[in-house]
């Protein structure tokens, strides 16, 4: 019998799973299998973006797992997010529908700014991953645009299904990467109240701070790179490759083995019982389940500050300079 | 005969000194004498602002010296910065008018936005030292007000004086406080390109990455609080007690000693010496001139380096919790 995750309610009414599978680096080739897997595990929450480019094989695992009835697609959360080369009204609009169809379920329960930042335009025919920070040899970024977050913003309300606007595709709305200074603007202007700020967040990078604006607003905060450098070593990440694993740190280590639990699930857990939602991908099927699973025990409140206390404001996602979006 | 101070040429053409008198914290008391002794001691920039609650005076300081000849108003270059509680655009508007009027002196060279945070709006006759961040006993945080800082940039481009607009009473318009995500937005929407970011910038905090970014973008950085911790010693700040003074550094000592100047001194030249301009504060007309001359002497690179090492991204100038705005 699969795990049954919690939600949290966002700030748009809807139910969003604590622990989503979360696709950034999961090769096309297998991304249909991942998801579909993911789903018969018992994963109701994955986390694509256009910036993935498997968008379409995530969606064609959904369907499959629809398809054999093991869920309906209500029952299943999937998140999107808007690329920077997008983010003129009409743009975003163009690329959000694509991004739909891709996906291939009817609609999509939440679609996030990706970064705030604004790039010029690549067609869609010459998507590339990893990403468009630059040009495909990487020796030129793809150079700015000048378009307003507001622009960007009051477009992707236009998407969200109400009753004034029934054809919209989109349930809930929200940010990522995005800086204190920055989401105050968005909420002076924002008609739709933003549900989502995704972040990396982990025992390196805690941004205390920024979670407690996010809460103190009504901002359910996903974070993404739980396992810290983990996630960045495959990029050949030089900090990544150089400091602890966080798996292999006395703070983690002591708490998994007091508890019996991997330190992967400590981490997931240490987020998830402050409310922050969790997106962990894994090619293992033991590993996927595992991560499901790490909801199931509590941490005390020592036991989390002991963890927290790692903190060194680590960040590993910076786009390559002159790119200073986190200055 | 008084220093002549070099300058450096903002976006909007306008020439601006690099080192300047600071008058946050000067008592209103003294401030038109200490203001009028800087100017003849050869000070040709003053930094001011609604905050700080001493234009009038400091305004009466500068009058005094151009009725004796000393300067002439186009000799001196004055700055002041709009407060969070009038950041809608009339508010601005006015406020603007009875700040250039407080000084007296016909326009103001450059006018910045003190803060990327909106607060209600509070009348002129309860203006209150030192700040609005909060009620007069700090008991509750003045609520924010949702300004988009659109609105504010917009009605704040309005104050700059042109030819479509010979009534403007403001030469050039800024930021200050403003992280990397809000400067980039205000360039995708800015019809007159930001002079000026003015920001907290000594050796404990060098924010590197921001400072790339201003220069980039055109935009010359102003740093305030030199000294670190010393600015907030007397505001009985926590952390600025216990912390080294960046003055009893061996980094800062040792260049010091090797140059013959004071450990201040050399604390400013590290700023102008990378383009920053300074805004130091004195009650003493001794340092006043000690500061003003020291752009009288050059550091080496290897000199800025070890000094710059000092960095350890400790922020002194922090609103008070749930403002966090540097999140």
């Amino acid at each position: 019998m699969a795990v049954k995750t919690p939600t949290v309610k966002l700030a748009s009414g809807y139910e969003m799973p604590i622990v989503g599978f979360g696709i950034w680096k999961v090769p096309q080739e297998t991304c249909a299998d991942q998801v579909y897997n993911a789903i018969k595990l018992g994963y109701r929450h994955i986390d694509g973006a256009w910036d993935y480019g498997n968008s379409a094989e995530a969606g064609q695992g959904v369907r499959r797992a629809i398809e054999e009835g093991i869920v309906k697609r209500e029952d299943v959360f999937i998140t999107s997010k808007l690329w920077n080369n997008y983010h003129a009204r009409d743009r975003a609009h163009e690329m959000a529908k694509l991004e739909n169809e891709a996906w291939g379920l009817g609609y999509l329960d939440l679609f996030l700014i990706h970064f705030p930042v604004s790039q010029e335009f690549i067609p869609y025919e010459q998507l590339r991953y990893p990403a468009f920070w630059s040009d495909k040899e990487q020796t030129k970024v793809t150079p700015f645009k000048q378009v307003p977050i507001q622009e960007t913003w009051k477009a992707i309300e236009e998407l969200v299904q109400t009753k004034e606007n029934p054809n919209g595709f989109v349930k809930s709305i929200g940010v990522s990467n995005f800086q204190a200074q920055l989401i105050y603007d968005v909420l002076s202007y924002a008609k739709i109240h933003p549900s989502v700020l995704q972040i990396e967040h982990h025992p390196y990078l805690t941004q205390p701070d920024l979670i407690a604006l996010a809460r103190e607003n009504n901002i359910t905060v996903t974070g993404y790179s739980t396992f810290g450098p983990q996630s960045f070593l495959e990029m050949d990440h030089a900090v990544a490759k150089t400091i602890k694993p966080l798996f292999e740190t006395d703070a983690v280590k002591s708490v998994a083995t007091k508890h019996g639990k991997s330190p992967g699930q400590v981490l997931l857990r240490w987020c998830t019982q402050r409310g922050i939602i969790v997106i962990p991908k894994s090619n293992s099927v033991e590993r996927l389940k595992q991560n499901l699973e790490s909801s199931t025990f509590d941490l005390s409140e020592d036991e989390i500050k002991q963890i927290s206390a790692l903190n060194v404001n680590l960040r590993f996602n910076n786009p390559p300079a002159p790119i200073r979006i986190f200055a």
